[in-house]
């Protein structure tokens, strides 16, 4: 490693200690600064970062790779003095991939077992049978085919759902049906009894969960937003579900977060609330990624995986 | 099929109808009587119950076999009039065991991904990030490594968790470790984050969720019954989960069954109460089973699974 290559940490909202102790231990040789302490801006060669403060990116002349602390670019291509010639490393790991893929497990057995409607039941000290659905009659749609889509579309299927996914490029996975464009998107959701967002949150994405999209799925659907809280369009939800059209929903990302006191999801009946846990960018594995990227970096080799800036993911 | 050979419903608590509906269609040949109409009973040479009425199997004097609903043959060798020398064949089919396995999977996703926790949150408008534990750290102790324990032990290794098996006879179960014994049950249950059972009802296992089993649990440990509700000491559970030495505890089985108004566990804030649905029996899958084995045994071959009645499973 070059002397006096520095990296800060630009993240808002993220305590930078637990970063600071594990580069410490795993590349002493790595000087890491955070943002609102005294260091030298022409140090910086990497930046860490989750909703990095506007303009910050931008006073570091030096700058090489900048890392997203999640999978997402969306809240750092988001500054609009980002200097354009580094490349944006998505968060990457297989333990997000699985942690993703596990929450989307729990979420359709959740519903497909209906243990929603055994709680109520517990409630209301009722003792009913609950008969288990034919479930490959029970058809899970997937908005995003990427690195956490496709890994959870694979293990539904290979416990018997069936899948269905949305991407831009259509895709040949086994076990999951593609659908692409606008066509796709309404023909993948009529057919739909889970509709699972996992996609990133971009110009074309923004707002897609909304009435039209929910209109088209089938009664008593299940919405689940695991991508980005501006993907889904507050009322449209909160009408469809007190129409009785959709069956429920379960939201693990929300705009803002954290999710504001006088949300109305709180207390809706058929909303079941986490808070932005779909996958756990831990400082153990954001920090074990960004070492392995540095390594690659130091050595001559590209980085990766690294998001697309005019696609915006 | 010989003329003249029927079959007896003899199930307490559930609807023949179905039944016969099914075996109509797919076994015309079949003549289908219940208990309480008239029929002659030197006509009855295949039985199939639930809970069958003391007695009544020994007035059939021509029956060949005895078919289950259920996995388990505890609700039928407790009838003391029992006769001795037909097989008494239990419910087995690709679909219970998926059902079983995906009911597994889905409470301790449940648990794991903490979203007893997440729910306790959303219902004091909390937000609060419940950080992801290591799951290869998460042991999984189940007790009965049978045709439900072990698929649902080898899909929870192939995702990741920790898992463990307590049989009678030592297993070899790739990404199993296996405990059988006294001695084994107290060193897997002290290891046990999860202590899930799916035991038989026997005279070796009845009350075998107990005090002294519960102390050797970890702080914080879950216990799951999806054996049978007679498996569970009542008042020690609530002791062990009062104490705070439990985490928590999710029943599917009771004794009795239904759960009667005046059981503690309903209103328990850290029991989750489902109506034996563990594995769902339905007409359908229980007339499968039971046509493939009158044609096995019709063509001279033995029926599959047979349980052991001195064993008592
Ligand atoms: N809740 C959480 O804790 C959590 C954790 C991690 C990630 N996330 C969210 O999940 C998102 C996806 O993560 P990832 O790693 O799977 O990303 P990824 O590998 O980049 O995959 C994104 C997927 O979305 C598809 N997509 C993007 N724009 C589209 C459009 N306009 N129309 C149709 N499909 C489109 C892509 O299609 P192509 O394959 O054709 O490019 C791709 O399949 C992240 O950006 C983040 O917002 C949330
Ligand atoms: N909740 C529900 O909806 C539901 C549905 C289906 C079944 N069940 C229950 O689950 C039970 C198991 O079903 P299954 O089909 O897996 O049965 P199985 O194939 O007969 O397996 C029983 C398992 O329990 C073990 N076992 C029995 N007695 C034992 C003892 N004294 N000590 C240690 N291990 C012992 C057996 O050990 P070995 O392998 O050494 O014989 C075997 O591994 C059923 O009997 C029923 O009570 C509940």
């Amino acid at each position: 490693m070059r002397n006096n290559k520095a990296l800060l940490i630009a993240a808002t909202g993220e305590d930078p200690e637990p970063y600071r102790a594990i580069f410490r231990e795993r590349m002493p040789e790595l000087v890491v600064h955070t943002d609102g302490e005294d260091y030298d801006p022409a140090s910086v060669a990497y930046a860490l970062c989750w909703k990095p403060r506007a303009g910050l990116l931008a006073t570091l002349p030096n700058l090489d790779v900048i890392f997203s602390m999640g999978a997402g670019i969306d809240h750092i291509i988001a500054d609009p003095q980002l200097p354009s010639r580094q490349p944006i490393v998505r968060l990457m790991h297989d333990k997000t991939r699985e942690q993703m893929r596990d929450y989307v497990l729990h979420v359709v057995l959740h519903y497909y077992r209906q243990m929603d409607v055994a709680a109520a039941q517990q409630a209301k000290k009722q003792w009913e049978f609950l008969q288990i659905r034919d479930k490959s009659r029970l058809k899970v749609g997937l908005l995003g085919l990427g690195e956490m889509g496709s890994t959870a579309g694979k293990t539904l299927a290979a416990l018997g759902f069936s899948v269905m996914g949305w991407s831009r490029s259509p895709k040949d996975i086994p076990g999951i049906t593609s659908f692409s464009g606008a066509d796709g998107l309404k023909a993948m959701a009529a057919e739909a009894h889970f509709l699972i967002s996992i996609l990133p949150a971009t110009d074309d994405t923004i707002g897609i969960l909304n009435r039209s999209l929910f209109e088209t799925l089938p009664k008593g659907a299940i919405v689940v937003n695991l991508g980005r809280g501006n993907h889904l369009v507050t009322e449209d939800l909160l009408a469809a579900l007190d129409s009785g059209h959709l069956g429920g929903a379960t939201l693990d990302v929300f705009a803002p977060e954290p999710m504001p006191q006088d949300s109305p999801f709180w207390e809706h009946p058929l909303v079941r609330v986490t808070p932005h846990v779909g996958s756990d960018g831990n400082s153990d594995i954001v920090a074990d990624a960004v070492i392995d990227n540095i390594r690659r970096v130091e050595s001559g080799l590209p980085p990766s995986p690294v998001g697309d800036r005019a696609r915006g993911y």
